[in-house]
């Protein structure tokens, strides 16, 4: 009825963009479970999971939004608290959010063919990030 | 314990909103199931799904609001690898998210009064969508 | 295999943040469930929920941002329709979303440490909020 894998990834900072979709597909597949819904969620407040067509160009172009919305270099209150330098990371993270659920039949996401699970990382380090991904079916 | 349903919508490209509630409700309803969550994800990369209250002052409101972050006559670098011009359509999908997942009790979605379930089309020209509309529960 | 509840909280207007977690928590642990996934729902078009580092800086800082993409006093087509002031609290709600979903394991949710479940208020004025916290698992 569930199944529950995790993803270790490691990142390089802040834009850093990876296609998961195969591990994703890999844990789906290994549930044993042919229907439900998968729910891919990162651990952490600095990065976000979403589907995008996974090309460098749509990414680029995603993440030039990202950094109009919250520049990485702007006064963010988040940095007077713990003189830390990722504010930009923290909203960016809370907009686009840590979770993504996606429906399963025949022991795959239904994605479409363009449509790619990626993390993105918000952090202005490398990171290594834990993804969960839980399968709820039958 | 899960109910798939398909739904097929055609929209008439950018910032077209379609109220989906009625039909998730009738997936809900026809499911079986009484109580548990309902997923609806917009299969693709140019679309996506959220709650609003669906009247087109506000839809007009949230359109703009995208006009803005992600002007459609702006420079993409997703144009240059496909010769695509939508590469607005894929920053804005990406940022809103094609999943949406609403618990379910008395086999109806829980929404409020105001609140309806939208499919906001992003791509440059018409399209045929599909949405999955998954429920699992008991 | 489902449990639900319902968590009624007061909000204090535009930008006011609550820290739910514990209330996420405690319905998780009194579910009877052990493993599984556990969406947050706000029921209503002018509230939404998504995780954060919940210290009032980074707060602060999200509620900039959503001051800048959609301010208060803009001039917003939902107004001229009911005579409503909160044009920029649906604009806000739709793109940040009304819904979580989180990995539930040993009946606790999969949250980081400094990874808050937050219920962010649009509206302009104070709100009495509906939460839905549904556990799906076994």
């Amino acid at each position: 009825m569930v199944s529950s894998s995790r993803v270790r990834l490691r990142t390089n900072g802040q834009g850093h963009a990876l296609d998961i979709t195969d591990r994703v597909r890999q844990a789906v597949a290994g549930s044993g479970l042919q229907t439900g819904v998968v729910t891919v969620f990162v651990v952490g407040s600095t990065a976000a999971i979403t589907t995008i067509e996974f090309e460098p160009g749509a990414i680029a172009d995603l993440n030039a939004l990202f950094d109009r919305l919250a520049p990485r270099d702007a006064p963010y209150e988040h940095h007077l608290r713990w003189g830390d330098d990722n504010g930009s990371s923290h909203v960016r993270a809370a907009l686009l959010g840590p979770s993504l659920t996606v429906p399963v039949a025949d022991a795959a996401p239904l994605l479409g063919t363009w449509q790619q699970i990626m993390l993105l990382e918000f952090d202005t380090r490398a990171r290594e990030r834990e993804v969960i991904v839980q399968v709820v079916g039958e």
